[in-house]
């Protein structure tokens, strides 16, 4: 006989990895039971999030397996789950794929868990799947929950909402002005890696970092800056170290209600949206008569009225 | 006596740059005539949107500006409006500012129009203020309309939706192999601009964006490879060729209806959403007890529920 979406519920928190991925497929298609699922967590699970990103080409995925096998080798009972995110897109299926054949390595071990996730492009930002799947991963018995995003953008800037501790890859050849760091990624950071840090230039670059973080007022945590050579496991110990001291810090309550508030924020509009979708309003527009007196903000009023009144 | 919304309305579509800082402001902050203007808005002008992104350190602005200086020096007449599109962040400000005081030499040219605008990092990706603002300039006399946003990630891969030609700007450094091309915006550019090409490893670099191109499918048109120094005026001439060669074609009708449906899937969100703030949200959230038992998609779904029945 099948089992029940309550079997599933207990086993996903009991740990049971099948019954997780299980439940991350019925809340990523939103089947039958996603409801009962997503209103089963509790907040009583305080499992660290790590948010990782930085821009294409930085080293972020060699970095996740870097620390992937030195966390493991440490201690063999640690459990890692691992969500990647990826942009939809089928053009680059194939570098993405390469990624994830370096993480291949670990998907014998039982203790690890890689669930990819495509970001599906329709909101921009951490979408309410994203928050759904970490919330439900946090359900398991992980000892960390490594969150890895592509780019560098509004988008990173969201998962600061979601990590608890906050990473910024960058390598030496991201810019070696200052420029690289202006768009929003100075301020997301716990941690910076500087990433192939025996590339030339490397120095300077370090040494615009520290410039730059000497200008930030002090708070309660100082950005730190680590150098790695993830390919070769270097730095990645000094990494660990900080990325546990953070941890042990005590999120303030602003910043513990802040993260709910994001969070909420994105699973109303998500909710708001779900009875609308791209392809059902270009069905619409090709029946309208888009001559000169067209005007979207007419059409978007009339649509979103006539939904209304449904 | 003040001057009526319908005579701002009136010299807006006449050209009138005054108008139309005023009208912006209006639809930016929402004020009283927003919707007024907005519904005045026709599809009948046809002024070619040029939106140029690619990661921080790209030289995008200096990029604008050397368009702007080679632009007008061969018609003095020609007459642009440029978007400068910037994630809000007090602590980049200062190096924000560096870019626009770049521009400021085009200040005082009445035929160039300037207009910075926060993302206010609300949604991700283009924020509806960023379309109407855009559609907004559409109205006034530009012969061309240059969009310029910062980063590479989900919000550039949405910058297609506005943009007719789109630019994606790299610098050799932004990674020597293909990882730099992987999050998206290697489909979203209908022109690649490889800047700095005077850097070490150009070469390489380019070698590999002609090798990608090659393994894309064949379309109506064939995405372009300039290499330009902006800092230095070279390469502009060929970009601009290219930029005319992209705009006489004419887009499709299929892609042309597709972005008046992103356009108004992301009004009808704006507008689903502008009862709830983050702030209010927050303001809410520590009037709650959370504890362990507290669950948010439960908390979503009430709050969603009472705003509704309200």
């Amino acid at each position: 006989m099948a089992q029940t979406i309550k079997q599933y519920i207990e086993q996903l928190h009991d740990g049971n990895k099948l019954a997780l991925a299980r439940c991350i497929t019925i809340v990523e298609n939103n089947l039958v039971g996603a409801t009962e699922i997503l209103h089963s967590l509790n907040s009583k699970k305080n499992v660290p999030i790590i948010g990782i990103t930085g821009p294409p080409g930085a080293g972020k995925s060699t970095l996740v397996n870097a620390l992937i096998e030195t966390l493991t080798k440490n201690n063999s009972d640690f459990k890692i789950g691992i969500v990647a995110i990826d942009p939809t897109s089928p053009f680059n299926y194939g570098s993405l794929l390469g990624d994830r054949v370096r993480m291949a390595n670990h998907f014998n071990n039982p203790n690890i868990f890689i669930r990819s996730l495509a970001t599906r492009g329709s909101l921009g930002g951490l979408s309410a799947k994203t928050i759904e799947i970490t919330d439900v991963m946090r359900a398991s018995d992980f000892d960390y929950i490594i969150v890895e995003t592509v780019g560098v953008g509004q988008s990173e800037v969201e998962i600061v909402g979601l990590a608890d501790t906050t990473i910024v890859v960058l390598v030496p050849e991201a810019g070696d002005d200052v420029q690289a760091l202006k768009s929003g990624i100075m301020e997301i950071a716990d941690i910076f890696v500087v990433n192939k840090a025996d590339r030339a230039g490397a120095n300077t670059f370090l040494k615009n970092i520290y410039d730059l973080l000497h200008s930030q007022t002090k708070k309660e945590w100082n950005t730190t800056v680590i150098k790695t050579v993830a390919s070769k496991s270097e730095g990645i110990d000094e990494l660990i170290e900080s990325i546990k001291k953070h941890q042990s810090l005590h999120l303030t309550n602003h910043k513990k209600y802040q993260m709910i508030a994001d969070k909420v924020y994105t699973l109303i509009q998500s909710n708001r949206m779900k009875d609308i979708s791209k392809s059902i309003l270009l069905e619409h527009l090709q029946k309208q008569n888009i001559n000169s007196d067209f005007n979207i903000y007419k059409f978007a009023e009339k649509y979103f009225e006539e939904k209304k009144s449904k």
